[in-house]
């Protein structure tokens, strides 16, 4: 459990670089994350570098104790650089080049601009890559940011033409997996795709989801390269990046595979008000954030970067960015602190340590305020230390019973080709985790294919696409299986299988799905029967042999049981799924403790974490040792109680 | 009553074939559309034809004894000649060539293409013109579809100025005609006009109608071109077009007179989806459609195709391009078939046989699913084979007494002169004509300058532009004529006329309109008086020597009577339009049977057909024998009662 | 208290113009607006001038004894300007160069433009410049309607470098005082910058904030290049410009400083219908407008033109342009008139004289109709004259006790830095004037640094950037200065204070502004204490010593008093600001009249106007003589008392 902090010397006197890092190690920090905007301080000119400025913070840092994560600059080349190639503009899907003025203008398939990343992360490593106070690197900054992941331009079109040829060999392989024989948009060689930005009507979903697969390549290959730089000439650091919060515009799991940490960056209130969620929704949890929202990205990353994960950047007050900006209730900054910490963070870091009088993000809070006096967030991660005090016990990382499988590829898949669902897929999945979450559970994200061995439940919400190496998965082990609407529906790119949906999945219950429909959000199909639950969103008509265990009055949806699988063939509300869910467990004897409100909790090596999001107090259940906090749980409160 | 599918034996094996067709047969069908979207199949490059696999599934389809409509394949360029033309793509309203990669990508104003069009629609007709199994040609796909009919290319343009020049004259009548004196706007010659595109606030609302103008003449000549090659070549076959529902880009009325038949694709779900419904509304009918919409579109093709209508493409299941797409209630296929022939059509063709696994179109349902089993709309296409058996005595068209005017100059005129009117025009006039629908009558819709001739009532719900033939309809005819407000408002392009609206009406009744205003959808004037009815969306100030028979608190609007003709200075909702004509066929005769709720009826030769739209079942009149169906009418049913 | 008309003569037979101008003389016009849209017409080709037409009309306007306001005709390049030098088009966001077809589709930073500007109004000077109708000149027409200040063409870029190479002499001040550390974002040389359009995320708030300093300085350099060439050739004329309603995209006040007369062009409802109000209120005063929006403008105006100001288009009835076009009530026109000479106009000019039958405008209403009949606000206009004849006392401007500080500068700053404030600033503005009207007050506005003696109460909502004379003249003056939040916030281009918000402020009250945050609308916080409003849409977190008159129950925001200096730092509703108003006039002893509903009053010379917009009558207090109108004042009608 240590703590971090994110800091910009080159914003302040250097004169005060001093005094900032004693405030910090004052404030129990262990890291500071600096370096990751300054592209244009290392290399004011081609190739003249100046790194000086930098040792002498990395010398200060390491003079206070502190352990840096130093960034790599590729997230904003400079305006020097981009007048000398402006083809490594990302283009828009208006087909526009983007321009310099604010930062991640770069395309991912550019060349050059790998060359120049190359040449500036190498002088980069190679002045400082030893210095004592590297701890860990980060590659550039919250890859796919205001959309960055998708360009549209030239450069883009060519590398994917050589994609589609890696991938497809010929020409006519591709017409075929795409279905171009449809409305004539056969190819007669690779040389004729274009992106599919600006058709008449909707493109071809394979066109789309391949021009996704792409850029997740072109994601992963971009760092790749820096990290094997890193590697090179930093031996023995850690390699992280920042991710973000619900975004999903590539696949992190293979981007996580060249990395040692996944971290992330928490907004929870930022997020919130750019959400989906109902207005009443967001007044209510306003000030506090999505209890369910964050832990998901907390155990998301965790599976991302392979059990190893940090929040990176930690909301510590009001934000600059989100449609309103209200501050945290007192308290939050410490309970979003604990919460990361018993999803198993390393580290938690804010950004940032002093807030900026100037530019876009002056009104992003800090640690300290303008003037340098201490911030809200200051006080409350004082209130942390103490808490931290009285933890002496396993704080390990605590496997759960349940797992959620989670897939970057069908969550794109689903987004090309909604067919009307009025919800996007991840908020589908936080659906069903909300679900679990509100049920006392623990849940471990599991990417497709990944080991399912020990889970007493297996969540599985919308898995679209279903390898030998996922359907193993499900086969090896002894879980009780939920499957939703929409698993199995595809085929090769993006078709419907031969033997209809859930294609593979029919080796597991003997279901087939003979249509599907959207719904609009006024209409809904109440299940009949024992459970008082209703059918929104999506719906599907089952040919089955299973007497199912409930259905919609004309036939249509419901939920169905073949031994330890289930597959349920509609969407359903969070308070619907958790009312399935806590059957399913009783009948397997899985334990639930059901959390009212904004309440929730996590079990983390010897200890139970309470939180509270939510408006009402709460008081928590009779067991185990309190050791921080109060049985009644206050708004914005945590309770820690020992049962280890 | 002849049935229909479309098919497209390029999706499928070969070897499938046969049994496709068996199928087909099986079920009744004597009509499969084939062979409009091949294009890179019929000519792979430039040049090199062929037509073999066409003549395979011709003959195929011959020898099983079905008729075919063979598309001309001019709605998908193929990419090769994309490449060698890139400016037979049409642009959009931001002056962006539309993109490769769907469908429609083409200028209708292209000589190049229409060039193009020539060869292959010649290359076509010559190698399956005269193939026994072709007994209808259909021209392109959906003309317009995807907001293809108006486009702002360099190519567009030019065409432009010289249709203006052709209709003009000289410049200095362009210029007056469209009050080029305002703000300066002269031109010195028909070079410098341009699209009506991108101006810094709205165009001259002379150069947009213009500008629709010159796209409905080109649409025109774009389809003559082809039927005269098809007219030329395949002799004595039937030639048709299918249009759109809540379509009016283009003058309908003038394209038809090039062609043979009439006919349209009904979406009813999709379409209400689509529309501007309120929310509840679209929930109420969310899986059977709005009956009128259905309705007024077959009344309103069968008088595009001069008499001669079909149903080309019926919706058998969900689709996949609403925002929404909910399954149809079982029954509704059935119903919706039985509502186009009752309305007189010739053909009820279904859209598609077999769902494609791939491509766009991968959700959209046919008579098989993807397995190649029977999908729902399969048993009730038998179900209706059932019914038709029952039918012996005469089915034929039965003309109303009712005609609705329908113009679609007019219609565009004012969408591009909405003065703030909240509806569109089409959504005035389904009001005016659900209003009729739901007083039992049967509508045909005409033309303006039409023969009204043999009609009780005339409703002219917002005719701008009366020309010579069209006051002599009105002057000829002995009907009761019910203007609405906005019917002769406009001279010459799109002028006041100088005696003010009505205009040249003012023969017909003794009103002049002092001023107009559009009302936001929370404001409205109840009518004093006798009528319980509400002004909305429009009102009129009217001068006149005619004792209003209704009229608004202040003055405004109201209902005015001389002799035969009545003008009606506001809008209605459809149930005050509905009060209103009662109150008229009451006072001239004309036999009225309201209908509640969804619950629609429809005579044809002999017969009544009923058919419930809605939420409720609701029982029959006690008149004539029941042929198909019961008396209480259920959701989703049909009932045929026979009165001749 | 005179009258004027526009007039287009351009648009109508040489032969009318005598019977047009008789007709106004007898409605007793005395001023007519022309010629400002005419270019086309003075020059059909380049360097080709054709005045004698305008001459014509001027001489005829002089026989009836009419004044002449003529304008230039900038708005309108016509086109063969256009296609000679398509470089003087204004690009528009999307970088796309704006068509001709409309009008104002010019670059304010066209050097081009400017000089053929230059040769227009040149040759039009020189030709009527000393006519004896010309008294008064007009430069252009409503700078920046259709949002056309801001431009993005390579032109506009190009001046911008020299304007910042101008302001800051080396582009280290710039990157200094724009904070270009910042994401890299440092320029190397002026020569780099670029407009703040299409980057990838937002731009810098100073860099968009100077690029709308430098659109402000365009324009006024624009319209001195006119007013100099005017003032040369033209001697004795007064210049005025016709701004607009709700619209702040440049300084008024930097403009009016080389103008004699500020004027507007007052549409109610108009403005009303495109207003952010709710849909209720839209509703309530549909037909009637906004009282305060009307008054704030009119006080706004006066301020920009040093006193002198007049409506020079005022709304006479439905118009074309707004999203509903509902008349107004009959006496609309009449109260309207009333009250923009009770607001001290010199002027009320009416748009237009007769209704044009064509182009654009076509639905906007005229005092005739377009059958030359009259239309109802020629009626109205008749009614005033009869009122005007009862008026013999002083009706000249009598200075308010309550100011009102408006900077445009901080409006922009706030627009484009809002950190999520639900509200535009204007909008801000206006509860806090609404308030103070409906207390019965007289308001002035003043520009900040403007002189406050004499003013009891001082209102400052927003005022962002404090210069020396605007400190200067709140330390001067000896009334009650009540600050809103934001007050002080900004230093240099657009950073925070060092001292932290309210900067300079600090001086007058010792307050520090520790945290913001901005709230969603069904986010509020109740005061807690005395006064029963609601802090909304903004809050602040205040530091200091002083003990707060209100505060919210978290701590936060709150009403603070340090001698005669008052902050209220968070939003109010216009009901909340009137509490607290009220409470401070009585403590200073302020008189107050509140005011309920649409009822307003304005004190001029010796009279009290009474107007009401709203939808119920009302009782006038009991004081003085009543002169028109009765004591019952009932809806749409004015009441006027003598006092003096």
């Amino acid at each position: 459990m240590k703590l971090g902090v994110c800091y910009y010397p080159e914003h302040w006197p250097e004169a005060q670089w001093d005094q900032d890092f004693a405030t910090m190690v004052q404030l129990g920090i262990e890291w500071v994350r600096i370096g990751e905007f300054a592209w244009a301080l290392y290399e004011p000119k081609l190739g003249q570098f100046e790194f000086g400025w930098l040792e002498r913070a990395l010398d200060l840092a390491h003079q206070h104790g502190l352990s840096v994560v130093l960034g790599t600059p590729t997230a904003c080349p400079p305006k020097w650089l981009i007048d000398q190639h402006p083809e490594i503009l990302a283009w828009d899907e208006t087909l526009t080049p983007r321009h310099f003025g604010s930062r991640r203008h770069y395309d991912f398939a550019s060349e050059v601009y790998a060359e120049h990343c190359v040449r500036i992360v190498t002088a980069m490593v190679k002045a400082v890559g030893e210095h004592p106070a590297v701890k860990t690197w980060q590659t550039d900054n919250e890859f796919g940011c205001h959309d960055t992941i998708i360009s549209y331009s030239p450069v883009a079109v060519a590398a994917f033409r050589n994609w589609c040829q890696a991938q497809y060999g010929d020409i006519a392989t591709l017409n075929r997996q795409w279905g171009n024989v449809f409305w004539s948009m056969a190819y007669d060689s690779f040389e004729q795709i274009d992106s599919p930005a600006h058709t008449v009507t909707e493109a071809n979903p394979a066109h789309h989801f391949d021009y996704w697969r792409f850029h997740t390549d072109a994601v992963k290959a971009f760092n790749k390269r820096q990290v094997d730089i890193l590697r090179a000439h930093s031996p023995g650091r850690d390699i992280l990046h920042n991710y973000m919060g619900r975004f999903t515009q590539f696949d992190h799991f293979k981007v996580g595979e060249d990395l040692d940490i996944a971290t992330w960056d928490s907004y929870p209130i930022g997020f919130l008000e750019q959400s989906p969620e109902s207005e009443d929704y967001k007044a209510t949890y306003a000030r506090t954030g999505d209890p369910d929202f964050i832990a998901l990205h907390h155990d998301l990353y965790r599976a991302v970067g392979k059990g190893r994960w940090w929040v990176i950047e930690q909301q510590p007050g009001p934000v600059n960015w989100a449609p309103h900006n209200p501050a945290p209730l007192p308290g939050m900054v410490r309970l979003w602190t604990w919460q990361a910490f018993a999803h198993s963070a390393e580290v938690v870091s804010y950004f940032r340590f002093r807030q900026a009088p100037f530019a876009q993000e002056q009104f992003h809070s800090g640690l300290l305020r303008v003037d340098s006096e201490p911030a809200q967030a200051y006080f409350e991660i004082e209130d942390f230390n103490q808490d931290r005090a009285k933890i002496s016990g396993d704080i390990a990382h605590q496997p759960a019973k349940v797992a959620l499988v989670f897939d970057y590829a069908g969550d794109a898949l689903l987004r090309i080709q909604s067919q009307g669902h009025p919800d996007s897929p991840l908020q589908v999945v936080l659906n069903w985790y909300r679900a679990a979450r509100k049920l006392g559970w623990n849940v471990d994200i599991v990417p497709p294919g990944g080991d399912l061995n020990g889970y007493a439940l297996v969540l599985v919400p919308q898995l679209t696409h279903l390898s030998a190496q996922t359907m193993a998965a499900f086969e090896q082990t002894e879980a009780t299986l939920m499957f939703g609407a929409r698993c199995g529906s595809k085929v090769e790119t993006v078709s419907i299988p031969q033997n209809l949906a859930p294609g593979e999945l029919q080796r597991l219950i003997p279901i087939k799905i003979a249509s599907v429909e959207s719904l609009r959000r006024n209409i809904s199909a109440p299940w009949q029967g024992d459970y008082n639950a209703t059918a929104i969103a999506w719906r599907e008509k089952v040919e089955t042999t299973l007497t199912p265990r409930a259905i919609c009055a004309d036939g249509w949806g419901g939920w169905y049981q073949s031994g330890r699988v289930h597959y349920i063939a509609n969407d359903l509300s969070a308070e619907d799924w958790q009312q399935v869910f806590a059957t399913v467990a009783s009948e397997i004897g899985l334990a639930v403790q059901p959390l009212s409100g904004g309440v929730r909790r996590r079990a983390f090596g010897d200890y139970w974490l309470y939180t509270n999001h939510g408006p009402d107090q709460a008081t928590l259940p009779e067991s185990g040792e309190l050791v921080v906090g109060e049985r009644v749980l206050g708004v914005a409160e945590v309770a820690i109680v020992k049962v280890g």
